[in-house]
């Protein structure tokens, strides 16, 4: 009998969705950083839904300082919003939590929540506790709508072969730190879709080398990268920038027409944090593949 | 050092929403069955959100189907729903898994919430997918959107001393089978708050002892019920219609002036379903108290 370990999350995930009813529009499904939902053809703005979670053991250690777990599971939803090029507006936090968890642990991560959502934006607005056996790992799952301007959605999908293809900060070596401390690319997001609006937008967080494939094949394209001109994080090699993953940065596609102008704007917005052209789109059979990068079932 | 179990789930939550940023309005916040978010004045509908969570070995057993847990996760945020006066919009789906559960169990799960969303409404989103560690409990935390008119919003705070307290359906050893195959009361509360709008509802989840006293407060008035005149399962003593739990029946509150044509045409449009009158509200200080229910992080 064939376990989720075997198949992996992609393959699992495209046979689940296949069983619940979903929407005929496909930004409106499982597929995005986010799922899109047009309540309102009048509206100015297009709802976003999120949900996302952390697992102890797996994305935090019981030793990992509460706050920055809390940081962590709302900063990486924050994230999401932003790749859309749109904000967080509505949280709903669930724990599921061993009954020997510390009261003083929940507060913490709470207090690192609420540290998130006083910096990015966002109210909480319900939340649910369960009891998971003793001795079960503690599960963080936090849910939340967004909202975005009609005109600066940017989904994964609708980039063009030729895109230059460009990701913010630095890659690799997440696990030293940053992934707990990690800010959420929220005013370069919005930066970039009302300046230089991407044809196509994602965050990174399995690591480039799962993420990258994920927007190409989306967009119905293939891609050329040089991995040794990857920005990497100090004392980190391409592999790692490939496939570390948590980077929670921004990966994205550009008209190649605006990509001078952009490479010419950014440092005078942004001086302290890298935009780099790592590559290009391509026609699929022209592309090259990559491996490594996080898989979600797998296990030492 | 104080344990979740130490202090319970309502003093928990209590503690918790302190220490995040919340709306001010406080029916936009925790504390009913659903959130309401008012996203445009102008709007005839408002926006609901609900988050829940099933844990194995505390909601369902290893053997217990996998198509009826999904069934029962989906269907509990249906009630929640319903409980508001409105209906379910879209689903976000979130399972943390052992990385040795089998394919077809998760495929069997997702049949299951896909069922109920066919029955009661509602489309898939989007999801997120982690893993605990092996030997770990499996979580599914299903959050959802609704929608509800305007003018058919109950909350469980609106109530007032005199009001006469009813609830559908009948109570107590849900743990023999229902807690797996109950039908969300979707049909029978968009009946009540189009025709005799109750002035406070919520969903019966953790037990009459535990829920009413609940609404009560919310309402800041006390309650007095005849725990021998609940509405009984088969076999159940009145001390388990109030303790078990897991009902996901109405408990309405209605003005008195409405109560006789509201008994009388009831049975009318839903004849194989109770609608029992089992006290009212009273001033605080006159009222009972009631013992039992279900303690989310207690373990024998």
């Amino acid at each position: 009998m064939k376990s989720v370990r075997d198949i992996g999350e992609d393959a699992l995930i495209q046979r689940l969705v296949e069983l619940v009813p979903r929407s005929g529009d496909p930004a409106a499904g499982p597929g995005d950083d986010c799922a899109v939902i047009d309540q309102d053809p009048a509206s100015p703005t297009l709802l976003l839904l999120k949900t996302d979670a952390l697992a102890a053991h797996i994305h935090f250690l019981p030793d990992t300082p509460a706050q920055a777990v809390g940081w962590k599971a709302a900063a990486r939803v924050v994230s999401d919003f932003a790749a859309m090029g749109g904000q967080p507006t509505h949280f709903l936090i669930t724990l599921a939590l061993p009954p020997e968890t510390p009261v003083a642990w929940v507060e913490d991560l709470y207090r690192g929540i609420g540290n998130c959502l006083e910096k990015h934006g966002g109210l909480l607005a319900g939340g649910e506790t369960s009891s998971v056996p003793p001795g079960s790992a503690a599960v963080i799952s936090i849910a939340s709508t967004g909202c975005v301007r009609r005109e600066h959605l940017v989904l994964r999908s609708t980039a063009h072969v030729g895109d230059i293809l460009l990701v913010t900060g630095r890659l690799g070596g997440s696990i030293q730190g940053k992934h707990l401390d990690f800010t959420p690319r929220l005013r370069e997001a919005r930066w970039l879709v009302s300046k230089y609006k991407p044809t196509a937008m994602m965050d990174l967080s399995d690591g480039l080398a799962k993420d990258l494939p994920r927007l190409a094949a989306a967009s119905g394209s293939g891609f050329l990268i040089d991995p040794s001109a990857l920005p990497v994080n100090p004392g980190c090699t391409p592999a790692q920038a490939l496939g570390d993953g948590e980077d929670y940065e921004l990966l994205l596609a550009i008209a190649p027409a605006r990509i001078d102008e952009l490479l010419a704007a950014w440092p005078v917005e942004f001086p302290d944090l890298p935009l780099t052209r790592i590559g290009s789109l391509v026609e699929t059979h022209a592309g090259q593949s990559l491996t490594g990068g996080w898989e979600h079932f797998s296990f030492p």
